[in-house]
């Protein structure tokens, strides 16, 4: 089972942010990374006009383009999927990272900003395997630097990829 | 397995237009319809500044978008995927259209138009099962007019759907 690492925070604590960083430092260590993210608004996979637009629009239940670099797929679903079952489309990955899902149950690293001190962690106490920080902070787990995607990379190799 | 039909023709025939009018058809018989195209551009799941967007930036090798009520998929690939390994992805469809894949062994419909005359077909003999033309046209196999997606949805029904 490829192991999927949940990177949860509120909103604008630089999710994002950190998991480019992360999926650089990942990268360099010659893994193949898989990401995840909901999306709530529309999900389209081409423009407007564009031919596999045009399929979608007359109705087809998913759609693939490919490309020689390239493949994309987009399908209508009739209810939202699990994690599992998009971690599914990702099997052949050597490590898939998720930004948010913090309602599942996937191991979590929580972003942390210092303006978010009177915030209840936004982490599941039991899925929680590390935070990053901007600031100094005291959590039962360890706590990195915003700029550290280095130590948590070398956290994930260690506890997931070994 | 899921029965896969290739509507090919040479560039402008109708190609698309013709899949939208048989994707209509198939839908109002209750099918579950999923397309392919090559694309031989740029293929992006996301905009410029979009989350998803940005794991792909850094460096991704597959990014999986979720929402309510669809799910998009982006990754990159060593080589050009066969028309049987993007097949797999949509092994869930009651039927699989695709948008050229000329020179794969899917059975194949031909777009034809009048004003291509003088060309050759762009279909293979052996797998030619139909042709859709805006014009009189003798060919060994059946004729459809242009409008007539319901009659080639039929043959689709019988051949591969029964």
């Amino acid at each position: 089972m490829t192991p999927v690492i949940s990177i949860v925070g509120w909103s604008n604590t630089g999710k994002t942010t950190f998991i480019e960083k992360l999926i650089g430092e990942l990268k360099k260590r010659g893994y193949r990374v898989g990401t995840i993210k909901h999306h709530h608004g529309k999900v389209e996979l081409d423009k407007p006009g564009k031919d596999t637009y045009r399929h979608a629009q007359a109705g087809a239940d998913a759609v693939v383009i490919a490309s020689p670099e390239k493949v994309g797929m987009i399908r209508k679903t009739d209810k939202e999927w699990s994690l599992q079952m998009l971690v599914e489309l990702l099997k052949d990955m050597d490590i898939i990272i998720t930004e948010g899902f913090k309602k599942e149950n996937a191991p979590q690293i929580e972003v942390y900003r210092h303006d978010l001190f009177n915030k209840t962690p936004a982490s599941q106490p039991g899925s929680l395997i590390a935070v990053v920080s901007d600031t100094e902070h005291e959590r039962n787990v360890p706590v990195f630097n915003w700029n550290d995607a280095a130590g948590v990379a070398d956290l994930i190799e260690t506890k997931f990829l070994g």
